[in-house]
Order: C-alpha cells, then structure tokens, then sequence
C-alpha cells in the first residue's frame, strides 16, 4: 500500500482526494502540474528513525512508505540511492565550518536521474505498461534506459537532430529506441507527446509525472539520514528545468512534517550564466521567462524550465537563494573538485560547487554555517568540457637526471 | 593495530615473520612478490558474521581486521567499496540456476582499482609518504589519482609516450603530475621505478606490493557478506596482470579460515583472445610467456603480467579454469550486458560475461550451478569502442503518422 492522501495543483491549488494515479490538473491541463500529499500521520506508524535504523536495504527502497510506490515491483531493480556522503577537509581553503558533498554521480547510470527514472518504470510495472517514452538527449533519457532494460521495459527516446553521438551512447548501449526528430528540442518533445498519447506509454516526461519529484526527493533523505538527520543550514544545487530542487525541498519538508529534522537548510539554487530563467524570475520576483541557452552545463541547459513553480518554490520556502555562476567559474570549480575532493563532476554539477564558491565569496553563506552540495552527475559523462581545462603532460625521456630537472624547474615555477 | 603475521615469498615459499612493512623477498628480489599472512585465530576474536551484522559502515573498511592497514587514516577516503550485487532475471535466457553481477563500475573512480588505490594511499599516510608514484595510463592510474586526492597526497604517474589525452582526461583532472615518457610502457615503468627509488615515493605498481591484493580481496568479501555467506559455484572475473584475480581467491580464502563460509567458488579467469599469456600458461601447464596484446579490452592487455604465480594459483587451488574470448565476443557481451540487465560496462569487464556466456555454451559452467561475474569497470571509461556497435538512430519528421509506420516496419523486421 502508499501513502498517499491526493494531489493538489501547483497552479490552482485544488485538491483531488484520490490513490489513483493522477498526471496533470484536470482543470489546469497542460500548466497544471500536480503535487503528491502523503498521510504523514499514517506514515508516523510505520516510519521513524527506530525503523531505519534496523533497515539494511542501503537503496532508495528503504524510503518505501514516503513513495508513491507499492513494494511489489521495487524487487528488480538497478541499486539506485545511498550515494557517499563525504566531508571535506579543506574547511580553511573555503572558509566554511562544515561542508559535504553528496555523490549522485555513483548511482547506477551515474546521475541523480536514476531516482526519479527508477520510481518511473516501477509505476509503469503498476501500471502493466511494457514501454516507457521521453524526449531528452541527456542524463534523463540514459538513466531511464539503464533502469528500464533492468526491469525488461523497453524505451523509446525521443532526441532533437543536432544530438551527437557521443551524448547518445549511453542510451544506445542500454537498447533504448532512439527516434531522432528532424528539429530542435521542441519538435521532439512534440513529437512525444504525441506518440505517448497515441501508443499509450508510460511518460517519463520529468517536470508532468507528480512520481518523479518523489523519487528525487530521496536524495534529501539520504542527506538528512546520513548527518543523523543534523542537517545542514544551506543545501546547494544546480537548477535546469526545476524538478531536481522541487525534490530536494520535498524530501526535507516530508521530514519536517515527521518531526525527524528541526528544520528546512536554505536551498541555495545554481544557474548558468547563459540560462539563468530561475535565478532572473526570483531576482526581479516576477513569473519565468525563457531565456536563451548559451553554457556548457549542457544538464542545466533549460531556457524553458517545465517546473517554474515547484522550482521557486523550493527557495522561498526555505528562505533559500538564487544566484547564477559564468562557465568560467564552473570549469574552475570542476578542476578544484577534482583535486582537492577526489570527485570528478559534469560541468552541471560543478556548476553547484561554483555557486557555493562564489555565495561564499559574496557571504551569502556565512563561515559558521554548514553546507552539503549535490553532485548531480559524474564528469566521465561529459570528458571533451573537461579536456579544455587540462595541460598536455610534459615529455620527457627515460632518464632520471632529466626527471630530477624537471621537478627542480617545478618547484621554482 | 593489525592482525598481519607476516610476509611469505610466492617464489621461494620462505616466510618472514614480522609487522614492519614489506616489499619484495630480499632473497628473490625483484620476482619475489610476497603474500600477506593474516593471524586468523586473532581475527576470529573480534570478526564474525555477527560483528558485521551491527557494522553500519558501507564500504571496505567494515573488513579492517582483515586488512594490511590502521583505522587511524582510513576516515577521510572516498566510499570505496559495497557496490551493488544484482540478481538477473534472466536465468532462462542463459540457462543457468543463479546469476550474480558485482558491480565494481560503481566505485568512486568507476573501477575496482579503487579498493587497492585506497589502501595504497592510507599506507602512505602511515608511512608518512606525501607522494605516491606509479606507471600506468589506465583504472589503477585515474583511480590512484582520485583516492589521493581525497586524502591530501601528490601524485606522480608515469604513462607511455602513446597514452592518448583522452585515457588520460581522468587524471589529469584529478590534479595528478602525469609524466609521459619518449617510449612505451616498459620505458615508462622503468623511470618510475627509478624516480621511486631516487624520490622515496610510495610505491603503487600493483604486483609488486603486496598490500593491494589485499584491498582488492574485499570485492570476495562483499560477494560472500551479500549472499548471506552462501558463496556461488563459481565467480568470473577478467584477468589482465593477475592481482585482481589473486585477490578474489584471497578473499574467499581468508573467509575459509574463518570458517565463515563452506567453500571457495571455483574461480574462472577470463582473458582475451589477442593477449592470452595466463590461458596458455594454465593450459598448456607451463610457465607464462610473454604474447601480443592485440585486443580492444585496454584494462586487460598486458602481454608480461607482473603477478604470474597469484594469477595462476587463484585458478588452480579453487579448480576453476582459464579460458579466453575474442573481441567480437567481447563488445557482443557488452551490448546484451547494457539491454537486458542495465550494466553498461567496459570492455575488459564486459570480457568476464562474455566468458561466462562462453563457458556455459562449453557446459563447462553447469546449469544447476550459481554464477557472481564480476564487472570490474564502467563503460564511460572508454565510450569509443562502445559506438563501433551501435546503430546511428532514425531520423524522422515531427510526424505521428510516419513515427507510426516506423514503429510497423521495425515490427516485420
């Protein structure tokens, strides 16, 4: 069984009492997002630290009764969740008292992704669909076909025409259907939209299907879990389309509401420079307008973000903040990342630790605060961003006395 | 403290009693690569099924009393280690009893090298070594490379003039100091071996140190504690210089002393077809020869293995067997791999499958038996091999009625 009470709308408000599965506000259409309210009386019955103490299932699983998901099909799937947790150790260099990074990147299909893909071919299982469908070049569309080629789903992708080959990889290898769309991101989002209604699949379109934000919420979770549900006082994400930060509000309001934390940290909210819809809508405190799409974080690349409410939302309510960061600073943050933390990050999810760089510079996270920064992908997904940034090595022949130099030459540089 | 009792010589057979760390068998010199004895009558007072039962530490370190290494410096590392162990459902399409995956491509640096990496580094710390040097341009070099990274020390790789920038993309961005040397791997090892004497770097040339086996062996122990104890019939693993197949059987060995399991799994290695040097040894019953090292599966092309006796015995003491698989096999393994049970692995992982697949087409793996193949590396580690088997996608307009037309040809096809 879930726990679930019914769905409101983002943009009306309405509340539709209901277990059965629901897509968008039938009075909204299109715009209507929903948003999933849980029981959290009931849950209190089942669910408490107690419980997850003695629970050995280190997945999103062991979450089960805060998802919109019957026990039954989670059996078969990828080891989505329970990502590291590391502290850092360079407290001086950034000037923070505590700081940690969760590791996104090290699930199955090395992205965040994989915690709303898995919730999503669970839900097509429930629904007795073979086929789950979405439009999307990126981390979206390889995390759901890694996830569902381990549940003998099949997928179907839908990619604009200027997608490269070497971005499609990864779903390709996992026997997605790819159909290439003669046009932009649009067009094939159109196209599958269409093709979805007509064949009857599953959507896995993230911002529309109210599960997805409940898969990504787990991240939060794990985080609160793993500081022994201390939490932090500023949580620090990337932001493309809104969904991912709408989830890690959601996962920390799930536990308010449970009396497992004592607060909500301030979600701080990263946008590049060249697509910064989120961070301009809050700034001006206005309604999101699209922006163009001018930055190698290609994840993050969003100009029409499909989650602008719960997006927001996440940082009001937290008291959180946007702020936005150049791709300059994202490849230096990438590096910094890399050497001195040990996690190699996509320009996306280094675009985070940038943005927590610079609200450090600008004080807008103060130096007694404590921090946790989300990696939402790792870097081997994108290598051709990161080569721009590395030296050749030097050449030199087998020869100790030429090494020796060379070292000396180092040190004085 | 730790449970070592000393070293014994894989060539000579004499064994030194002492704690203080060792290298090579001052009697055999440079062929005397030594093993690690463990006092297990010690170990067995403070490790047991039990004492992990109630050990919330996911990651290698939960095996410490088995491990060549203090607690003190193991607490700031990456997570390395308790990677996910799936089930396939896929029994009858293989024809098999039970089917295992480790999943070692989801460690922090995507490889398995990471378990050895990690030790290398705190026994580093310990001797309070700052620098860490090695040749290679491959897993154990990025992964070197990352674990150091973390834990605050410099590192020095040394890799053949050949080595293309984008093997070395991982670290480089790590912030390791790579030296390219004018000439091929034996040149580039033999200044790093020099350069490691001259400097007094800590050593990480896998074979010749005899603790990195043992950080390897935990991928066993987790294999064992993941099934309840209940080891399969047999584990598949590729088998490129012989460390990491020597560690398997440690593993299990270790657990038999303890009693903590029944029997060792037969240990089958797998190896390809254009770099076979172990497959003829065993055979052909011999000692190993030098051979090509024409294969696509980068990891495991090495034609002079530096861990020839541990490579042999792992197969020979658990009666398992060698046997080898070409390159076609290969990158059709790691396709069916990817699809059906959303694994995307690298070729030389992928190699273990194929091995599987053909030892059960041989019947030399048994239906009734249970199988854990081990997948030693992800695919994003080498996405160009990977393309060479995957379809270009269709291009279609934005156009329902052809996309279904599409989906009705594709269905006679």
């Amino acid at each position: 069984m879930t726990y679930i009470k019914g769905y409101s709308c983002t943009i009306c408000g309405k509340f539709y009492e209901t277990k059965a599965e629901m897509v968008l506000c039938p009075d909204c259409k299109d715009k209507g997002i929903l948003e999933i309210e849980f029981d959290y009386e009931k849950i209190k019955t089942v669910f408490s630290k107690e419980v997850l103490k003695d629970n050995k299932d280190y997945s999103i699983w062991r979450y089960l009764p805060l998802l919109p998901v019957e026990e039954k099909y989670t059996k078969g799937s990828l080891r989505v969740g329970w990502t590291p947790l590391l502290e850092s150790k360079n407290n001086e260099l950034y000037q923070i008292k505590k700081l940690h990074f969760k590791d996104d990147g090290l699930n199955p299909t090395l992205s965040l992704k994989d915690r709303a893909s898995v919730i999503a071919c669970v839900k097509a299982l429930e629904n007795n669909n073979r086929t789950i469908a979405c439009a999307s070049t990126g981390n979206a569309a390889s995390s759901l076909a890694g996830n569902a080629a381990k549940m003998g789903l099949k997928t179907v992708i839908f990619v604009p025409k200027r997608a490269p080959i070497g971005k499609l990889t990864q779903l390709l290898v996992f026997g997605a259907n790819v159909i290439k769309v003669d046009g932009d991101y649009k067009k094939a989002f159109s196209l599958s939209k269409k093709a979805i209604e007509h064949f009857g699949w599953y959507n896995r379109n993230a911002a529309i299907n109210p599960n997805l934000i409940e898969g990504k919420k787990t991240v939060a979770l794990e985080i609160a879990e793993q500081l022994d549900f201390d939490v932090p006082d500023w949580v620090v994400v990337s932001v493309g389309d809104g969904c991912t930060i709408g989830g890690v509000y959601k996962g920390f309001y799930d536990l308010l509401q449970l009396n497992m934390i004592k607060k909500i940290p301030k979600i701080l909210g990263v946008q590049a420079l060249g697509c910064d819809p989120f961070y301009q809508a809050f700034i001006n405190d206005k309604p999101l307008e699209e922006t163009d799409e001018f930055t190698i974080a290609d994840s993050i690349a969003v100009g029409i973000p499909r989650n602008p409410v719960k997006g927001l939302n996440a940082v009001k309510k937290s008291k959180g903040s946007y702020l936005v960061v150049s791709d300059e600073e994202i490849m230096k943050a990438m590096k910094l990342l890399a050497e001195s933390e040990g996690i190699f990050a996509e320009p996306a999810a280094s675009a985070a630790f940038a943005g927590f760089i610079k609200a450090r510079s600008e004080n807008l996270i103060k130096e007694e605060e404590t921090v946790t920064v989300i990696i939402t992908g790792n870097g081997l997904k994108d290598t051709k961003n990161a080569l721009t940034i590395l030296e050749e090595p030097v050449l030199l022949e087998d020869d100790l006395e030429e090494l020796i130099r060379y070292f000396k030459k180092e040190k004085r540089g």
